[in-house]
């Protein structure tokens, strides 16, 4: 079922068109991917997120596995008939999360927040996999490459993710090289868990190797051995823009060309049009429906504050062009309004404009490198 | 344009149907009135609220008066254009809110929380109207018959309220009198504000008296003398259902047959069905949403609460005869799931439902009146 077709090869620069297919229906390529960490996108249901057109959505396998938990979806006929989304989901391994917990996230780490209160919920790393605690109600959960397979095979999402140690971005040369090797062993037992009840799921391999570029190298190498249906780019990818082209410059040559490849959690619109160019075919970022909920609308033009108050009374849509159902229907005033005055519908008008505005913005990407202008 | 037109009265009760005519559309009554303080509903956008189908929609001129103001309103084009609803609307004259800000709620009075933090913010009460500081900026705003009733003929509702002072709950009889008095006094104002400037709004004078049955009497005697296009009944009407049923048992005798009437701030299931039997139009309260926000439904069978334990594999939708959007596509263990999560989304997904079912049980009881049930 699944199936990764190659539309195009720009000549100019290693920017693809491409199709995915799975067995939930199509995802054209370059894409963005919407994060529905729970199921739901933030302030959206699931049936507003499919008429805007996102073609995957992001669920995370650590958050569903504490709540609802693997039972309930599983007796529910699986994730996208709990959630109610007819189209592809992919899901993570729960790695990401887990080792945030335990070293803090990179964005904490880069900004001195040091670790996370929820540091002392890790009770074990060791060769088998993650001991932890449940935030919500102090049960120990073991998240092996076993278990976190087999949860994203009761989810039953059309592309799942092998377990893989996040690690910290300060972390030393040799530290890194040994989180390395068992990362490979605990994908290599993912992908060996996955295989022995092969069903139409597909398995991205993860690319690791932090900021180090010959790392990088070791984990396109080991990986690309492995029958992965893809590839997603993780870890960390340093601390500018500039750090993740090089990486990505790197890496990406090492990829084979005929499967796809993801690059994880990354989503601004920056970022989108560097990792096009280098090959990049989907990408899940949370920061369109953040940025939605902080007031500010994505636009051609650039960002749109909604709560300035020279916005208090511009009765046109935020743009006049977004054929999305709040620009068609609500004025930047009246959004003005609802932020001022706390009004939820205002987080939920924003989100749909911008992530309306991400389906526009591939599409047109995807448009200009068939045309040769990427 | 505005026109009530009684279309059956039961012999069995003084319950009645009817279609209230107005420049943006009908209302049939009895019916329930959706509340949108900030000309949105909370969490959900104008465009869904009217798919639901609810015909009138409640805002409060307090709180747009104070933010984004008048003079925004006035620029879009009026409240309608400004919020984009197409159907209709009415307002209420601030008098509730202001005068909450002073004595404290009703709500507040009767469970002994004494006046709201907020009760410095009245700066001047007399003769002319309210003067009182804006929560938002400081600045002082008067709040009197003729700027009430200016707002609201800027704001454009097709409904509009006079001037009036909710007196406290605890309020001696000969205080009660003054205050009602002053109410009289400050509704011909408004109404003669109104009509010096008529349009196509009507206005619905408001019955006062509070718990004094006399008072009641007085009040209708007094108003059905001016010409308003309907009654409101407002003022505090007691501790218990059964003291409410006594006042308006009492009271909507005394109201003129052939215009509508609307009981102000009261919509629970309980009230509704015993003030339909006793004649009342329209109810407006943000009880369903309220109740939706707190994981409560409501449903046929009684409420429903979504974050019980039981709910969590419950694979059906909160009502099996539910045609809402949300019992169409989304589970009872999904909703339960998406409130253990804290996701936005629970809070939209469970309002659309419970006013659906507002919706329902009105045609419902509109049905049983013109069956001679009741």
């Amino acid at each position: 079922m699944f199936k990764f077709e190659l539309l195009h090869q720009s000549k100019k620069s290693s920017a693809r068109v491409g199709k995915i297919h799975t067995p939930h229906g199509v995802i054209d390529t370059p894409n963005f991917v919407a994060v529905g960490t729970n199921g739901t996108l933030k302030a959206l249901d699931n049936a507003t997120v499919s008429d805007i057109g996102l073609q995957l959505m992001f669920c995370n396998t650590y958050h569903l596995l504490l709540q609802p938990g693997t039972q309930v979806i599983k007796e529910a006929g699986g994730l996208h008939t709990f959630i109610h989304r007819k189209l592809p989901i992919i899901t993570d391994s729960g790695g990401f999360q887990v080792f945030s917990l335990a070293y803090g996230s990179v964005a904490d780490e880069l900004k001195s927040r040091g670790n996370k209160s929820t540091g002392n919920l890790v009770i074990k790393i060791d060769e088998e996999g993650v001991l932890f605690r449940s935030y919500r109600d102090g049960s120990k959960v073991l998240l092996t490459p076993e278990t976190s397979v087999q949860a994203q095979k009761d989810f039953g999402a059309d592309i799942i993710i092998p377990f893989d140690e996040l690690p910290p971005y300060h972390i030393k040369n040799d530290a890194l090289e040994i989180s390395l090797a068992r990362t490979h062993r605990w994908e290599k037992r993912s992908l060996d868990t996955h295989l022995k009840a092969r069903n139409n799921q597909a398995m991205y391999g993860v690319i690791h190797g932090g900021i180090n570029l010959d790392l990088r190298k070791l984990s396109c190498e080991t990986l690309t051995k492995l029958d992965f249906d893809g590839y997603a780019i993780g870890g960390s990818m340093g601390k500018t823009k500039q750090e993740m082209h090089s990486i990505l410059t790197h890496t990406l040559p090492l990829l084979p060309k005929e499967k796809p490849n993801h690059l994880l959690g990354i989503g601004d619109l920056e970022s989108i049009d560097r990792g096009i160019a280098l090959g990049i075919d989907t990408f899940d970022s949370s920061y369109p429906t953040r940025a939605a909920r902080h007031g500010v609308a994505l636009s051609w033009k650039g960002q749109v504050k909604l709560t300035r108050s020279e916005n208090a009374s511009h009765f046109g849509p935020i743009d006049k062009k977004c054929a999305c159902s709040t620009c068609q229907r609500f004025s930047l005033a009246y959004l003005h309004h609802l932020f001022k005055a706390k009004e939820l519908s205002a987080l939920t008008l924003a989100s749909i404009h911008n992530l309306h505005f991400m389906v526009e913005y591939m599409a047109t990407l995807r448009e200009k490198i068939a045309q040769g202008l990427i």
